[in-house]
C-alpha cells in the first residue's frame, strides 16, 4: 500500500470516528438549504482530515468541501468530502460516508470511502485491484437491465429535480428496483462491490465523485461524466457496473 | 412487557440472527420476478419465526408473507414478514428487517421491527410508548414539507410505477430530500422515531405494514390506508409524523 493510501485511510476512518460518535445525538446546524444542510461536524471532520494529511505531506494541496488549505500550488491534490450524505447524518439515517481522493498532475491515484456505521473501508490506487475491508472487490456480472438495481439522485435544485423526473420514470419500470440512498460516494462504492449496478445524478462536485470514480473504474465499472445541462460548475454522471447500457436514457 | 411482545422479539431476533450470518454470502433464489425476489432464506426465516411462536402459543393463527400455520381459526393472529426488503438482502444493500405484528380480534395488539445488521429492535404494545433497543421513541416534530425527508416506494408493478410517478415528483420538490430505501417496515420505523418525516406507497401487503402500523401510530404519527387502485387486494397507504400533511398529494 502506499502511503498516499495508508494516509488516506487513517484521515477517513479518524473523521469516520467523530461521525459515529456525534451520530443520533443533537447537532449544530451551520446553514440550512432548501435541499441540504451544512453542519458544524462537516467543519470538524474536514479538519481532522486536513490535520493528517498535512502532518505526513505538509506540501500537498487539500480541497474539500468546507474549504482549502496546505500548499495549493501542489501536483499533489487531495479531494475531500468530509461527511458525504450530510442529510442523512442530519436525520438520523444510517447511511452516510467520508471520501477522500488524491490526484498527482489532475489524475486520480488513490481513493478511500469510509462508512463509518457499518465499518466498511473501500480502497483503491490506480491500476490495482480495489478492496472493500481488505478483501478484492468488482462490480456485479448483470448486464440486462431487468436485473438491475439502480440508484438515482435528485440533487440541490428544483431544475435539476425536474429534470430527471422523466428519465427515472423510463429507467423504473425497466429494472427490477430504483433506490434513493443519499450518499453520492456509496453509491459508486456500492456499485463497485455489486451491491447496485448503476447510479444516475445530474449535479454533482468533484469531492462527491473523486474517490469513488476511481474504485469504480478499477472494480471494472463505467463512469461517464460531463459538465451538468442544469447547474453551470456542476457534473453530470452515469456509473455502471460496466455491463449494463444506460445510453438511451441519457 | 407482554408475553405476545416477548415472544415477538425473540422470533424476530432470532431469524434475524440466520439473516445477518448470511447476509453478503450466495443465496438461492427460489423465484425471480420483474420486481421483486423471493429467496429460500424468507422460508427458512418465516419457519423460525413460526415455530418460535407456536412453542409459546400452539393455538394461535401465525399468517405470513410465506404461507400460513397454527390455529387459523384462532382470535389471535401473528402476521409475519420474515424478511421485509427482500430485494436489498440479495443485492449486498444493509437495510432490510423482520418485521411481526400481533392482533387479536382484528385489533393491533403488540409489534416487532428487527434490524438485523444495525441490531435495532423497535418494539411497540398498543396504548404504550414504542421503544427503539429499550429507549422511548416519537415521531419528529417537523411540521412543513420544506423540512421533511420523504420516502417513496414504486411496488411491484409498472402500473404502480406509473401511477407513482407524478406524485412523487411534485413532492420531491417540496420537500428537503427524497429517499427510496426499500423496506416498508424500516420505513415506518423510521419515522416513527423521527429518521422520516413521510412515507407513501401504492401497492403494500398487510405483512408489509402490521408491526410499523402500530409502532407509528403510537409513536404519534398518522397512518392512512386505503384500497390500492393500481391492484386489488394491496394497500395503499400514507404514513406521516402526525405534523406534515400530504393530503394534496393523495
Amino acid at each position: 500500500m502506499s502511503s498516499l493510501l495508508s494516509v488516506a485511510i487513517e484521515a477517513a476512518q479518524a473523521a469516520g470516528e467523530l461521525q459515529r460518535e456525534h451520530f443520533g445525538s443533537d447537532l449544530s446546524v451551520n446553514e440550512m438549504l432548501q435541499y441540504d444542510i451544512k453542519l458544524e461536524l462537516d467543519v470538524r471532520s474536514q479538519q481532522i482530515i486536513t490535520d493528517i494529511i498535512l502532518k505526513h505531506f505538509p506540501d500537498h494541496a487539500v480541497l474539500g468541501e468546507e474549504g482549502s488549505d496546505g500548499n495549493l500550488q501542489s501536483t499533489t491534490e487531495w479531494i475531500v468530502d468530509p461527511i458525504d450524505g450530510t442529510v442523512n447524518f442530519f436525520y438520523g439515517i444510517p447511511h452516510f460516508c467520508v471520501s477522500i481522493g488524491v490526484k498527482e498532475k489532475g489524475e486520480l491515484v488513490a481513493g478511500v470511502i469510509y462508512d463509518p456505521i457499518q465499518k466498511e473501508t473501500w480502497a483503491v490506487e490506480k491500476g490495482k485491484t480495489p478492496t472493500l475491508n481488505g478483501k478484492p472487490i468488482r462490480t456485479s456480472s448483470r448486464a440486462h437491465l431487468s436485473d438491475a438495481v439502480v440508484t438515482v439522485g435528485f440533487s440541490k435544485s428544483r431544475e435539476a429535480l425536474e429534470a430527471s423526473f422523466d428519465r427515472y420514470k423510463r429507467i423504473s419500470v425497466e429494472v427490477r428496483k430504483t433506490r434513493m440512498l443519499g450518499s453520492a460516494a456509496l453509491a459508486l462504492a456500492y456499485i463497485a462491490c455489486g451491491r447496485l449496478d448503476a447510479y444516475i445524478e445530474e449535479q454533482l462536485s468533484e469531492w462527491d465523485i473523486a474517490a469513488g470514480k476511481l474504485l469504480l473504474l478499477e472494480a471494472g465499472g463505467e463512469f461517464l461524466e460531463q459538465p451538468s445541462r442544469t447547474h453551470e460548475g456542476k457534473l453530470f454522471i452515469c456509473a455502471t457496473n460496466g455491463k449494463i447500457d444506460l445510453t438511451e436514457y441519457l
